[in-house]
């Protein structure tokens, strides 16, 4: 991969000042710009060496060169459309990091006249419980999988998305390769759900119960602990598949409960022994 | 404390094989024996140094001090009713580790012709996935909770208690204490219900959506992966307890997913940033 001149981050939070980080570890830009809404985010990114500098809006992108090599929308995913589209016009490569994909494309046919062809849509699965740039990790990448979830017709961006998936995996990154539905669909399950059932469990503890927890619970809550604002907008943006991702648990968590309430060793083993096993997968 | 002359540690898997490991790193008593039905898992504790000899059944007890001070019984909950029956009478102090405790109690009063007077009931909560001898920890209690569950009429084994809880001490743990009914609703939402909800998960999850995980899905759910016979019985044993906690899992799960459905973002957010207020206080 060439060296870019130019990488502008958006929003240098825990994702995007990771992402920042590890582009500047692994020389992917001569330069790496940050910019966020947030003065006090920017200023911490650009103490730890995350960015190199730093700018205060969109409208001082005429501060930066004519074009940036790469602009990362880092930003929450309700942003993400508007913000690509402002960038997409001054930036060679536009990529996102949103935990939903499919909203995002629609967002961006209905309001703002069409998907940039220069847009490739990636989520990398990796992050935290913690959030701001004091928490971000140039290594955060390392092992992770980012899936690209190009809406463009067959072909017509195979340069962008071979480019796309040379940055992650400089970043350390695995890339994989799903459409924006089947994205939105399968981290409805493997994403989504796990936060909202972590969520609704915490519910029904009260703080006299922490003593009498041990590291089970710790690891079972630990997405509970998220920031509500970003995940209540995640958990929105994918209703639809999150929701009928909560029916099918339901209809699970009843057949196992029964299976208990009646004592029916043979149906919960056989449930326990599948989960168990498919988990030791991993 | 004094030093014991003999500890008998029966069943030396991942906790008793840790509490083994820990009661000789702390000098709790001059010997530690392990005793287990399956002879591999025997010869492994003696060969990592967790004890310092081994018997083969609780038959061969005879070859042992006529009394010994301590007897700790680390097996399936289901077996430890009979062997803390036949231990009482061979031990100074018999403590047991069984994540349920109100059904202990019950079987050692309808089978076996009460209590032992010198039986406290303890449930270290701590653990992992993991099972066996060769995944034990000599530091596994360091900073755990211990949950001492006394089913004797206050003031009648406040010398024995006292014992139980410096020996937990001695191995790094906290002391708190419950009754048998109180720890075994509690521990129902604490433990027993994630592991029911991390095994129900698993069950609409394929082995195709696992590239598709990130770190929080590990963790939410290392416990699927703990083994499916021990806690098929733990749930079994806290069946009333359990299946309650699950239908208050239900109604929360129910009311989030319908604020979601309706997109009712002050319901939703307040419900989330209760769940991680309270997350991050642990």
């Amino acid at each position: 991969m060439n060296t870019l001149d130019t990488a502008l981050v958006v929003g240098v939070g825990l994702i995007g000042g990771s992402l920042a980080g590890a582009l500047k570890a692994a020389g992917v830009a001569k330069q790496v710009v940050g910019l966020d809404a947030d003065a006090a985010a920017a200023a911490t990114a650009l103490q730890l060496g995350l960015v190199d500098s730093v700018i205060d809006t969109l409208d001082t992108l005429d501060a930066l060169p004519a074009q940036v090599d790469l602009a990362l929308v880092c930003t929450s995913s309700e942003q993400i459309a508007a913000q690509v589209a402002a960038l997409a016009p001054k930036a060679t490569l536009v990529m996102d990091v949103g935990s939903v994909k499919a909203p995002i494309i629609t967002a961006l046919e209905q309001d703002f006249g069409g998907v940039p062809p220069n847009f490739i849509p990636c989520h990398p699965i990796s992050g935290s419980e913690q959030s701001g740039p004091a928490a971000a990790q140039a290594d955060l990448f390392q092992g992770a999988v980012t899936v690209i979830s190009s809406p463009h017709p067959e072909g017509d961006a195979d340069d962008l998305i071979a480019a796309a998936a040379q940055i992650w995996e400089a970043a350390g990154a695995q890339v994989l390769y799903l459409s924006p539905a089947a994205h939105d669909e399968m981290l409805a399950v493997t994403s989504h759900l796990p936060h909202l059932l972590a969520f609704a469990y915490m519910q029904q503890v009260d703080e006299g119960l922490l003593p009498y927890t041990g590291g089970g619970f710790r690891d079972f809550t630990r997405i509970a602990a998220a920031n509500p604002q970003l995940w209540w907008r995640i958990l929105s943006m994918n209703r639809k598949q999150v929701v009928a991702a909560a029916e099918v648990f339901n209809q699970h968590l009843q057949i196992l409960t029964q299976a208990l309430a009646a004592d029916d060793a043979e149906a919960g083993l056989a449930a326990l022994q599948a989960a168990a096993d498919l988990r030791q997968k991993l």
